[in-house]
């Protein structure tokens, strides 16, 4: 099954690969995205994605080859050198195997949510590593799906995928606009919780034990009106130093494990 | 009181300053470290720290040269041009000021704690970003301080400085080594609460309205024995999804709010 390995980082596959990596258009347009690493790799064939194409590095892998097996039967499978996989790899040496993965864009009513649903919107993505600190913390937390009111959020970038650490397969992970996300909501009969200092309660004081949604603006500019006025309630997390804000992936965090706390009282 | 402007990156002022930006050793060497933006170095000022030698760009800071009033009493001033503003800013043109400030090293017994103390405790620091985060979590949550009981770290790194977004001058930052740590905090009567997966307990069924450290290990390999063993209490925080991690800063800032919330009740 496998080839003729790749020496060079001349030939087309691999350019195409690296090509994958550095830009969204190019994701875009073949439909798909890089994954790196076994642990990762495995997340995606959980979540039901397709694996395309494989390129792995018999020297790096060494008796982990047989992770291979179950990946065989569905992609095309390329050895390379050491000295091609360097040049392909972000993390160095230490993992062995990259894939292009074919794209599922989840629209919102694809979202399965459980009874009492507990959702992350986040108004939009100043850095992707920030997006895939927040759907790591969601994982832990149990969130039902992370929605992005950006209907051009790429969440395919790789360094989103590698802050996710992998949550960006095990967390449904949703792009639209904020009119789709406040109706999707309203139907839903969620309540909307959004983080915001002005005229805001502090956040341990709220209830969230019912559906909610916990929406944060940008560290830079806040949330717009529209999500402020259809609010259920705002909510602040106490500024007791000298500085004026949290890292929005820390500030989801803290109150993601509010609502667990509330939850499992 | 201005010097000439320097218009070249081979001005030994220059080089020097790119060396200390770059080399741990430098700083260690010279006693010295940089700080970038106008906010940041309002903060050191406000920590008491001295400021050595001040490089801005007249194009860049255009009406704001005022604010260079305040630290023109004490520190060296150099103007330098656009084009050499722009190799040393690692912000690109968006504030026009960079200082070496004087290094000024905390002991734990430096500390001044209040009667309740929370104290944040790494084992040891994987990337400095992250030290940077949990500062700027610890400002936010009124923490008396951080220890990293490492002794070679280096908090005058630029990433460190960059992430905290100025705390690392806002909260006190101790290094020591962990027998001094655990010693200091036992004769202080401080609770040692360790947050690790095995034998512990959900961290919000955990009383922290006494005088509380929180002490966290590496992502990667945990806390060692000498922390397990001189711990009060285990504590963890519920992993409710398919991952097995949260990011150290982002558990840190879930530990610290809820010493908040039950301080605040």
């Amino acid at each position: 099954m496998q080839e003729n390995t790749i020496s060079t980082a001349h030939n087309p596959k691999i350019k195409k690969l690296l090509a994958l990596q550095q830009k969204a258009a190019e994701r875009r347009k073949n439909g798909v995205f890089v994954v790196e690493g076994q642990r990762e790799l495995q997340h995606c064939i959980n979540a039901g994605l397709e694996i395309d194409s494989i390129f792995f590095c018999p020297e790096i892998l060494g008796n982990n080859e047989d992770v291979l097996e179950t990946l065989f039967q569905t992609a095309r499978c390329y050895a390379v050198t050491a000295g091609v996989y360097n040049k392909i790899a972000y993390r160095g040496g230490t993992e062995g195997i990259i894939a292009e993965v074919k794209q599922k864009r989840l629209l919102l009513n694809d979202l399965q949510l459980k009874e009492n649903p507990l959702l992350i919107i986040l108004e939009s993505v100043e850095k992707p590593g920030n997006l895939g600190a927040v759907l790591r913390s969601a994982d832990a937390a149990g969130a039902d799906a992370v929605i992005v009111c950006d209907p051009l959020t790429d969440i395919y970038n790789p360094n989103l995928i590698r802050s996710s650490i992998g949550a960006v397969f095990t967390v449904p992970c949703v792009a639209c606009s904020t009119e789709e996300c406040i109706t999707f909501l309203k139907t839903k009969g969620i309540q909307i919780l959004t983080a915001q200092l002005q005229d805001s309660n502090i956040y341990y004081d709220t209830d969230m034990t019912c559906s909610t949604a916990i929406v944060m603006g940008t560290e830079a500019t806040g949330l717009t009106d529209a999500w402020r006025q259809a609010a259920t309630r705002h909510i602040r997390i106490p500024m007791l130093g000298q500085l004026d804000s949290l890292n929005v992936s820390v500030s989801a965090a803290i109150l993601m494990f509010e609502a667990v706390r509330q939850r499992q009282l």
